[in-house]
């Protein structure tokens, strides 16, 4: 039986998980795939409790020394953050050994320079579990969709966010609240930013846009908008119109580019976005043979991000030992094509929810900017029993294009009965 | 740029569709794959059209003549069938040329032994198309639940039935009226027996199983409940109970062994499975570490099935083109170990529809029986208006194993004002 010796840069619940899996399921993945793993070393900044160090394996606290050791075959990198990470890939690599990362960030900023001293070097980087934990959704979009053109894909790539909006729709809360439990119940970081204000999701939006369309995308030109300014408010008023709020990446092709963009959207409760609940996850891909396909599972923790750490491990692991490792043709990252980004949004639906100080004429005011911005109403609601000076009102618009909407905010926001900026949802 | 020549045997809607993806993706395969792809031999017993054939390749009635050939590297077969398929694929694999296959009677029956043929001559088997079209399942069980243990797999598997039972449910239509309408719409056979019984359900369940359990499993020991005794007035009473009726292909694994089966099962209206409409399919995997996943697509089809017939074949002429063709250790059809069917399935909630001619006491005798077989009543309801000679009962009964069901049936079966025998279905 051919061994491969593992190294784990970054020994956190991921990092601690890859572990646990390597050991407890060594037969499973020995039959599957003819190798075994062993994990030969494990290092973090602070020093590992022995109790905790995997059986056999040196516990370092410099990556540097783990990446000049001799008993390392692959290197896996879960110790998150760019600066370090960037440099432990860049050394690995140039050590000659393949790397197994968990690190979206890193990829949606560095991946154009990675991917190509990869290439250069000839060695694979595996990175499924970068995007939606456990759904093995890259492979399927790097290999599967080979035969199929991809028109468009969207997901709920964040579960911290779905976690709240879940939270806050089932139990009636807002959003502080919600924010803080999920705190409590380890789904959220004491600095929430990165989850609830999208970059999450747009960083993991950014690598799936790349390797479905093929080409370059900058992670700044996504436009990207949270869920901090969501209230319970709008989730009773969504109730109303049957619908249910999700934090949605969106990527589809348009006549003139790529419509792209991370915002909450307003699905039907009956659709299957609505039913993705707490901290799952979910990648929708429309092709232009294959039509919709729907991929659901656990977007985040240790056990499945871990198990995707494996399989790609597995997958290294079997090249490495039959002696055919190789770089890998990462579609979208190798290309030197940049992916348009659309003039011209596909026009959608829109709710708006105004936060007013309430007085005679507001309807009437804001129904003419809208009006005037070429946009319908298609439906008005007041928040019941809302104070007079901070009264909630609601809008939908028919379907129309986002820069004639961001338009009429413009004039809305600027009006002196508002109280805070137009809450903007898209209606799906 | 490398070319690898394509023959396809079976040129129905599915060789079809794979000749006009290859044609009309060409760039894109190219692009994705470093490797042109070229159809140069079709092959159907009827002389295929000129109009039909496609550019540059030659059209042949003879199968053999095909595989004899010095100008096709791969072999696709979507003729179907179990007898001349099985010839292909072995003169094919002992020609020493890789093959593709959307078969997957052809695979639940000679898995074994062509997989074991396959391997002697270190080729690959794409066998992608043959379970749940377009979705691409196989490769996730295969490759990306390499790092997990997975417990249980069902899922939607056959879309004429499911396309049936969606039209019964939207329409309130009766099963004759569904399935004359599905043939119409050219999503039923004329003999439509190997969809609504089941056996093509079972078909891809026994590869899917085999698959994610690793080991043998003969598909004739696959119990197997089609939808052909399902009537409107099932659909009602569903509906009556916030459910609907799907055909669910399950395995799942219990300490006495596995407990698989495909049947039509009662779901809540509200769950991902009931979301599952018309010709599509969906597969759920439940891992130890991944939780459960999801994996919705469509599941028949020429474009679909052509689209992952497409998937397998870039990835074996990018492995061609670089010398590293090779067998796959296809997990579940290599090893000897024998799957080992549950004694005791789990206890599960039933659905029985019993059609009598109304006398009284009939309830007090159904009743008593259940209650001597250890099952206890949820629910009993009647359908309304129905006539005297005719009427249909309907209990619903808490969780217990299915002998004890079986048990029970006897004994109803048997009664006198009994007008047909007991529907049984599986409560989710």
């Amino acid at each position: 039986m051919k061994q491969v010796r593992v190294g784990i840069v970054g020994f956190g619940t991921v990092g601690r998980a890859t572990a646990d899996i390597i050991a407890k399921h060594s037969e499973l993945i020995q039959r599957r795939s003819g190798v075994k793993l062993l994990v030969t070393a494990v290092c973090r900044r602070q020093a590992i409790k022995t109790a905790d160090v995997p059986h056999g394996a040196r516990s370092l606290t410099s990556w540097k020394e783990l990446l000049a050791s001799d008993d390392v075959d692959v290197v896996v990198e879960t110790m998150g953050g760019v600066d370090h990470s960037l440099q432990l890939l860049r050394g690995a690599l140039e050590h000659g050994k393949p790397v197994v990362t968990a690190n979206k960030k890193l990829l949606a900023e560095h991946g154009d320079e990675l991917f190509a001293l990869a290439v250069s070097h000839n060695l694979p980087i595996g990175f499924e579990a970068s995007v939606a934990g456990g759904i093995p959704i890259l492979r399927v979009i790097q290999e599967s969709t080979a035969g199929d053109r991809l028109r468009a894909l969207h997901g709920i790539l964040n579960g911290t966010s779905n976690y709240i909006l879940t939270q806050m729709e089932n139990r009636g809360i807002d959003f502080d609240e919600a924010l803080s439990e999920a705190q409590k119940a380890g789904y959220a970081e004491a600095d929430p930013t990165f989850d609830i204000d999208g970059q999450d999701a747009r960083d993991k939006l950014c690598i799936l846009a790349r390797m479905a369309f093929g080409g370059r995308l900058a992670v700044e030109r996504i436009p990207t908008y949270g869920i901090r300014q969501i209230r319970a408010v709008d989730i009773r008023s969504a109730q109303r119109l049957k619908r249910t709020i999700r934090l949605v990446a969106s990527a589809e092709q348009t006549d003139s580019g790529l419509d792209v963009s991370v915002r909450p959207w307003l699905v039907d409760r009956r659709s299957m976005l609505a039913k993705v609940e707490d901290v799952n996850n979910a990648v929708f891909l429309v092709g232009d043979r294959l039509g919709t396909q729907m991929f659901y599972g656990r977007g985040a923790g240790g056990d499945a991000t871990g198990a995707a750490v494996v399989s790609d491990l597995v997958e290294i692991a079997r090249d490495l030992a039959a002696g055919r490792l190789s770089a890998k043709n990462v579609v979208g990252f190798l290309d030197h094509q940049e992916l348009t980004i659309a003039r011209e949004p596909r026009p959608v639906g829109w709710y708006l929810r105004l936060t007013v100080h309430d007085q005679p004429g507001i309807i009437a005011r804001v129904a003419e900017v809208l009006a005037s911005n070429g946009m319908n109403i298609d439906s008005v609601q007041q928040e019941p029993h809302s104070p007079k000076e901070r009264l909630s009102l609601f809008f939908t618009v028919e379907p129309v294009s986002e820069p004639k909407v961001r338009g009429a905010l413009e004039i809305i926001n600027a009006f002196d009965f508002m109280v805070e900026p137009v809450l903007l949802l898209r209606i799906e």
